[in-house]
């Protein structure tokens, strides 16, 4: 029985970054996202693709075991992106964008989706966001992400979805932004002015911080030999994050600091290759080794148990 | 006796934020790493200042018990720089710099500062920093901070610099382009390859890394309620940083890592207030306490007790 979904894009992403090219390969929110989470749980996503989406890309997404009875199939262009990203690779640019099929997007869901506990509104129209959660009777946790564009089209719709959230994703210059406070932790706690009690704030290459209404954690990213592609880093962790919390049930602050970690673990590899690559061949076993790997990074003995010793 | 020198830069800044103004404040590398150190161990600093060097900042370093036989008064201007910060506090205009006696700035060491064991060589030019390795007969810790102003000017010179340093600090852009490599994990094994046995990637806002013989660490900067003047940051962490190692003496990775904890919580202070103004007040009990406040803000139970539990 699918208890966690994911509402949000799936697309053809021509990625350029400053090592390697790609040309329309799988992408779009959902597909990082469920990716990840099927590490941990059953996932089901809702999202629309065109008639030119291969097969291939639904093939490997069944093949995972990822639900897709939410899978609107439309007449005309899939998502289009194409990107390319700065020698830093934290810094992109977008040379085109065609929404094709997913401006019409109407998130319809399954009758056997609307029972589900654990909900993921990927970063879609902050109004479709609201349509999803009107449509989910009872669900115990729904992480919202979103970003600047609808923080600078959308403000009162993405404050009212926000409002019905749990947890906020967010980057930290959206953060700022959005709250038009300085302060990372004056602009979380504006967010949680409006509902949730958690806000995730989103650094990529630095990590995510937890702040929440029982305190704070700071969780860097790992210190990769290699990054090749950060799309999609932040769906993945969201997706380690929310499959976690599905798997687990646990939804303490420790749980919650715990699933960061695995969404800090999922993301560690999207980034490693170009798209999904790297995600859509990692194991559960490669995830928990990163988990540890993750302990040992930030762990130290508080404590010094003799000092003099060299 | 005195077992810690800081060779640097003592100044006057006139710092601008988006908040406050200060003119002509007590600056300098050499300032912030002494009033960070002076919280754990004794400590001299060597650095040049001209007649115009209010008797009052000298004042204040005394009062705080810093040992100035190794300051040096010359006629002429002090020093002084002027910046102005952006909004993000992350990126800052460089208005005014005159280098007064600093352009003539030669480090001789009282001989009293010859036999000691940690040396930290602030961000001057690399020729001076090879000038006080040489002075320093049989040091066990050497700490060297650089900048790109000198990987850009001075790459050899700089180079023979670090490979005689054991540990040293930079920030993550400095890095890539010391190293010519996008990874950090690399860039900070390239330095390490002419001989230090660690490096300290610096990044603001985002924390420290460090990259050693014996493993890696990420510290993330503490979440602080409000940055207000980031001036003298890294500066405070190596201070609080090599303060900790000479109180303790623990070179090992554990107690380096420790060290690395205080650093994070001496540049927690500095960042709250403009120039010095902060740190010059702080105690060992509130950095303490801030060390405990890190220690909550990354540490996570890595095996769940119980799972089901919300």
């Amino acid at each position: 029985m699918i208890d966690l979904i994911a509402v949000g894009s799936l697309g053809l992403d021509t990625l350029e970054t400053p090592f390697e090219r790609v040309e329309r390969v799988l992408g779009g929110s959902a597909a990082y996202f469920a990716l990840a989470a099927k590490l941990y749980s059953d996932v089901g996503i809702v999202a629309v693709v065109g008639d030119d989406f291969p097969e291939a890309h639904v093939d490997l997404l069944e093949r995972k075991g990822v639900d897709l009875s939410g899978l609107q199939r439309q007449s005309g262009e899939t998502f289009f992106w194409s990107g390319r990203y700065h020698y830093d690779l934290n810094t992109r640019d977008t040379l085109e964008t065609h929404l094709g099929v997913f401006a019409q997007f109407q998130p319809t869901l399954p009758e056997a989706y609307r029972r589900v506990s654990y909900v993921f509104l990927a970063n879609i129209l902050p109004t479709l966001q609201i349509a999803v959660q009107e449509q989910v009777a009872d669900p115990r946790l729904v992480v919202l992400d979103s970003m600047n564009l609808w923080i600078e089209t959308q403000k009162p719709e993405l404050t009212r979805a926000m409002g019905r959230a749990d947890i906020v994703t967010i980057n930290d210059e959206e953060a700022r932004q959005y709250a038009g406070a300085h302060s990372l932790r004056a602009a979380a706690r504006a967010i949680m002015d409006l509902g949730p009690s958690a806000v995730i704030v989103k650094k990529g290459e630095h990590g995510a911080i937890l702040v929440s209404d029982q305190g704070l954690f700071g969780a860097p990213a790992l210190l990769l030999e290699d990054v090749r592609d950060p799309t999609g880093a932040g769906d993945s962790f969201a997706g380690g994050f929310l499959g976690y919390l599905a798997e687990t049930g646990d939804t303490s602050f420790a749980g919650i600091k715990r699933a960061m970690v695995h969404g800090t673990a999922c993301a560690s590899f999207t980034v490693e290759a170009l798209g999904v690559k790297r995600l859509a061949t990692v194991t559960r076993d490669e995830v928990e080794a990163r988990y540890r790997q993750f302990f040992e990074f930030t762990s130290f003995d508080a404590v010094a148990v003799s000092t003099g010793a060299s």
